[in-house]
């Protein structure tokens, strides 16, 4: 399909794009320009053109996007009709705040089980999954076809983690420890940064004092 | 200072800035120029110093920018020489694992408490921090002058949340539960989006798959 290099940024717009394009179906809306597109999405028109074309283009000059077959094309590029069988590393209260976060469910994350070093939480059931221990986790990847690993340990816990996951086949890490890491480049890293959000949040209280 | 409207699109890059330049510290580096800021940062250098240039510029054309200096306006552009009194409205697991976030207290929040409807939880201390009912909260904070409310709640409880938050003087709602509402304009909003990064993680484990 479209094997040349498509740059984060443009993949960083894409899920905004198809929470847009929910939107608009959700209002009957059928076809879209560009340019109605930038005046949602904040986005130019030309960065929204620029970036659909990376995927093939699926508008025509002057006709604009059908709204519901350009959401079926970005939640088919970012993969979202798959399901991945995914574990929860930490079950402290983060862990379990992520096993019983409402929509992974809808998107991608079929959560299986959660490990723990904590022998007062292993055995526990969280949202009717089990806690195991983090010592059998190697074979519990292996014997599940486990495929994504949410780190949710204290930071001084993900380094260890990493080294264990590594030597697995596990194919991506989502990691909410605010901690860098590096694991081989087969094993995919995605790393939620709350600080990011926290600073636009702080920048518009900022803004609005000095006004 | 500056008072042109700056686009949501150049704030959300302006933590990404921060903490490669915080990088760049780390490593001794003293001046970078636009050039190699994009070779770190992935947006282009014209994309740069036209963000830059939003809050005054603060490079010469062709010696580069000094990275403290820089480092130290942006944030002071994002608040966070400030320190916001805050509250966290549900003390589940979500509400308990922000309160326990590192990193959070250097920047920006002064967690106060947490509120909870629940009896069981109410008159609990989480991590020195007192959970007290949901009742009291618009005296609470308008006893302690609470400038930010981080919402943990269900998503089912968000608008009743939001409508208590409407009358007080908050200035910022920090929202965790995966849902949209509304409040007056002089209150400001920035919700956490976690499927946004799944999505990320989906794409790259799917284009994998592919090739």
């Amino acid at each position: 399909m479209y094997q040349k290099k498509i740059s984060m940024n443009v993949i960083r717009r894409l899920p905004k794009y198809h929470s847009y394009l929910i939107e608009l179906m959700e209002r009957g809306v059928v076809k879209v320009s560009s340019r109605e597109l930038s005046e949602i999405t904040g986005f130019t028109a030309s960065q929204i053109r620029q970036d659909l074309n990376n995927f093939g283009g699926f508008g025509k000059q002057g006709s604009g996007y059908e709204v519901e077959l350009l959401f079926k094309e970005i939640s088919d590029i970012l993969g979202l009709n798959m399901s991945y069988k995914t574990i929860i590393i930490g079950a402290g209260n983060l862990g379990q705040a992520i096993a019983n976060y409402p929509g992974f469910k809808k998107y991608a994350l079929d959560i299986k089980a959660l490990f723990d070093v904590n022998p007062k939480l292993i055995g526990m059931k969280i949202h009717s999954l089990d806690v195991l221990d983090i010592d059998t986790i190697s074979d519990y990847i292996k014997d599940n076809n486990i495929e994504i690993a949410i780190i949710c340990t204290p930071k001084e816990a993900v380094k260890k983690v990493a080294r264990i996951l590594e030597k697995t086949n596990i194919k991506g890490i989502w990691n909410f420890a605010p901690v860098d890491f590096t694991v081989n480049a087969d094993i995919k890293v995605e790393s939620v940064n709350l600080t990011d959000s926290l600073f636009v949040l702080s920048y518009m209280i900022s803004q609005e004092e000095k006004n």
